[in-house]
């Protein structure tokens, strides 16, 4: 593989998570004007090095995605009692974490296929009033915008407002774990408060598509933000110096819109390769790539997706001399049948074709070995 | 002012957390290799960068220590149902977060001036076998080294191989809050692991003596930190590229005994020329200082420690003529009659020269408006 | 409805938590020696006043059967970060008090119309090893046994077995909800120790078919009581003389064969009247009635559950001259096709033929007021 | 030991919740008219049994005193957050309870000797307002009136007006343990709402000095009632048949003034004969004595209160010789230098003076044993 060197060229499509960042991020680190910000001294996370203010904008929470949840349940009253509908997609230990920090109990309902919740389903679990007293109260709905396990959906508008409707019917709170919001907004062309008007807090993520090292916020009304202030020093999530983290994460939301953009037209383009393909190893459904997730199908019975990715991962003489190039492409296997792929910052236009070029090298492979026609 | 141009000298010892970063720091934050800590693939954190392995060192926390004791005590069986007796030097903030998190009683006991636990009364408040079954049992020791309250007292070895030894003979688990570990070994001329090895768990602060921006980690046996590791993630305190504060952590870790030696020093210095000043407004006692930490007591009733904090500030005309400069010295009301200076990296033994002279003008200032002689 | 007197007859299906004390349980409450079994001196507890001990028989919790699962899962280990399975049939109040009270995540399972878990599926579920840093652990299965919302179906033996080999497997534990067990073991002819010998922990209420006015206990391995001792203690549920109450559900022990044999009798009597009657109004399907339990599905649109629920309560002279007799029937709306009937110790034969007739009556009048034959 | 028989009489004053029921409470037990209290269908609980409504009136909680502060403390918001002064006497299980049920930290305050808690320290440890954030949120006063750990003293109504008075001025709560408060309202000639006027909330348990086998009750507004019933129901303290607690309970309440009269009558002859016996075997405070408890003090070395406690129990051929009875006398170790005798409906005047006797006995016997004259 002389083209590459001694090592495979490394595509890795595990997660956006994975990202090293950028050389503006490090030098912003480098030279973030920072402070205690137990004492709320830090000018970089308070905005004032940029001359901004975020308002409302929470706290950093110098953490990934996780905390946000958790930081953003117990600030909605009453903590202990409290009855959630979640997205099946939402991690369990992140449930986990409700039970245990602030005792809530989680009611899981099954997603539909594109990530949103059945309103009557919803609906017909809601406890309030005098029955209630059997039941744990209901309180909060949570959403998730894009929804990870649905393939990076993004949650159309006009579902939000009448979640919106159903929340104020029973005087219900709205969380939305927007640890990709970002790739929601520009998916659908809007900006961000479009979307999270309809929501009584959120969180965002730093490490994830915007390509920062770590951090996230959670965001609300003033007393919210004020508790989570609480909760997150609370749980031991305080920083000094964030300043460090929140000059990287800055950088990250001032190139989103660029960054975003060629991610979401980086994983169509692959989608678009693999649809072509038509290879029943690895099917896609185009009309679900809505962001920067990809979800493969493993249509046949012979192949599991954990094999399918340990041979996108290796690298052959075969495959040099075919394709002229060795690339080690790092995909997650997802499910039963499936397994997925996600676009971030350091993966450009060239290792998405090297990708796809990968993936119909290994289907062909497959097919010779079974010696049949594909 | 002259000769210090517009702004005041500000000599910050508030606390040993406002440090910045230095200029190594901030290089080898914006140098170091990274990769995604959640897949354990960040080679800095690791050690691997630096060719080095720390066994079974415990995660990066990527926040400040306040979480440490939170992530320490689950692992120790059983949660839910222990006893652990804390000095009441211990934040009732991180009590709280026991309760809260994983449901645990904490005891406090009242410290010694020294730091130290009375024995037989720790001995005394133990409950195990039939008796317990109407009491939490008990289960851990929590020891804070330095004890932060107590004025950075160093707990002394022979009083640790005590506490083991009453520990063993009850089967009692023991961790020390180490945020401050390091300054305790520099003072006894230690190396770290002869304080910890009279201990089960340990947590350690990087953002304090040792001036890194964030990030702590806890210590303990294989399976603790395990469960470390586990605890971390449910409570959201894991990141992704948490190298580029490990990288931070490292320079203070390498610089760790130059820096803490002067520290120590300059906190001597500063004591010696209070204690010569002889005044009643802040009289210390030098043979309390062991590390970075000065504890003074205003000792007029006509003066609060407030007032006296806000004089340490203040710039005047008055100052600068008398002195030839313009300083702001920024300490802490502590408690009803004192108040707390800690030296840390930031501050210069010129620095710690100037807080003295500030304090000897404020005092002198005082007295002369009352009309008297000191 | 002058055969009746001024009120009508009632009959009382809602549930078995509805009976009243017999004269025998009132006598035996009246004269039973007692003590303070928070000193554990309580003879009628202790099982002393009859010459009998219960083993490792658990503690009275003189409460009624929710206590059992809150006390039944804190001594299982590792509390706050257990993954339990539960069938969907327990109620969200009992895995809420999981959350509040021990931390632990409740991962409910939907379960099959006889009440048993899909296996493959619960299999599927579970996370040991590496894998399970990211997940809750898995540590419990808990089972329902009758399980009440399958309407009072009997798990299998053979269905139990396989469940504890998967259970041992993965070294997981199973508690039974057995608030109904003794209906389960007298429907399958068997000894309860049958039952429970595939369980580490089950619980038991008094209060439901054995017909006395409050009680439950858990039982499981000498260290499992021991713990939930003091987990009872803990929760506010310790009584001083428990013996009156322990009285009376000895004398629900001693007669449950016979009661429940009856209640089971009338069940079934019950459902071959709705049977034959063979009314869209109310069908049932006689195979699904194991125990004391009867769910009736109401196939007619134009007729809610609470509405049929409401008529068979009614009482109107029509009902006289066409009956002879005034029935109150009281039946629980179940879901949103459904209704439930619960037969117990205070519903002899002949209410069952009255509560029959009456539902014969109402669903012809209802058929009448359509201005069509049934 | 002729005149006793072949067993000696015992006089248990170990505590209060030794009592057995008496004939008219067993008789009231066989016939109380009971319902499901889970469907607030039990007319004894609901009180119209008798005709009486107890307006807001907190559930039966069918437990004893132990559940109250547990479930009297949720309600209070917001929970998982806030900061309790408790009174040290409190049982650490009661407040491992807070912490494990409600996730709450209790901060603990020295009590005074006479039960009541200094103000001023109470007051300098409220944390309201902007600082607040670093700390736990000051909520709940938490007292125990009568106060047991200083034996039985109770709260002044001058001090509970100045707590009220406190409590308004941080608008805090505050909540009596008042598992013996109607020894307090008896002992100060007032009825209860005279004490209850200045509390949010309440506990009362009947099987202390009211002498009912089991039950307590917590009281408060309409909404923490209703808290409060939710609470119990979560933590599995519901009771069906409660009536036939309640029955016995309303017996306790309806002689209460008679009973506790006379027990306190009984403790204060108890003392004064310890002290005209002026034995610094036993030394008791005359002036300590308010209500039913007596705290002695072993006041020689030589002996400790465990010992002095068997030498009660124990009886001789020597003591029946001298006294001409054969006497059981059953005392609690209280500290290290203390013991406690309670006394109840299960102890006479008789019972009272044998006890005294025995000291007397024990007394001289020790001396004698010595070699010395007392």
């Amino acid at each position: 593989w002389d083209s590459w060197g001694a090592q495979p060229h490394v595509v890795d499509l595990r997660s956006d998570t994975v990202t090293r960042p950028s050389v503006a991020m490090r030098q912003a680190m480098a030279q973030a004007e920072v402070g205690d910000d137990n004492y709320e001294e830090d000018p970089t996370v308070n905005g004032e090095a940029r001359g901004q203010h975020c308002g409302d904008c929470a706290p950093w929470l110098g953490s990934d995605g996780t905390l946000c949840p958790v930081a953003g349940t117990p600030p909605h009253p009453p903590p202990g009692q409290t009855w959630l509908w979640v997205p099946s997609g939402l991690s369990t230990l992140t449930m986990l974490s409700w039970a245990q920090v602030a005792g809530v109990h989680s009611q899981v309902l099954q997603d539909l296929p594109d990530g949103t919740l059945d309103l009557n389903e919803l609906e017909s679990t809601v406890r309030v009033g005098y029955g209630s007293r059997y039941h744990p109260r209901s309180v909060l709905i949570c959403l998730e915008n894009t929804h990870s396990s649905a393939g990076g959906r993004v949650l159309p508008l006009a579902y939000l407002r009448e979640v919106r409707l159903l929340a104020d019917c029973y005087r219900l709170l709205i969380h939305m774990d927007g640890v990709r919001l970002m790739n929601a907004a520009v998916a659908q062309g809007v900006i961000s408060a479009q979307i999270t008007q309809h929501c009584d807090s959120i969180s965002l993520c730093f490490s994830k598509g915007l390509g920062a090292p770590a951090g996230a916020l959670v965001a609300g009304c003033r007393e919210f933000v004020a508790e989570a202030w609480r909760v997150r020093k609370l749980l031991g999530g305080g920083m000094r110096q964030a300043g460090v983290l929140a000059a990287a994460a800055r950088i990250g939301l001032e190139r989103m819109e660029e960054t975003l953009q060629r991610d979401h037209s980086n994983a169509r383009r692959f989608t678009q390769g693999i649809w072509e393909l038509g290879s029943p190893i690895c099917s896609v459904d185009p009309s679900a790539v809505e962001t920067n997730i990809v979800l493969g199908t493993v249509a046949v019975p012979w192949l599991s997706p954990e094999k399918l990715c340990e041979r996108m991962q290796a690298v052959s003489e075969e495959e040099v001399a075919e394709t002229g190039c060795a690339v080690n492409v790092r995909l997650l296997p997802w499910a039963a049948r499936s397994l997925r792929a996600v676009w971030h910052c350091d993966v450009s236009a060239q290792d998405t074709q090297l990708a796809a070029n990968k993936l119909k090298f290994v289907a062909e492979q497959c097919w010779r070995e079974r010696g049949a026609a594909p």
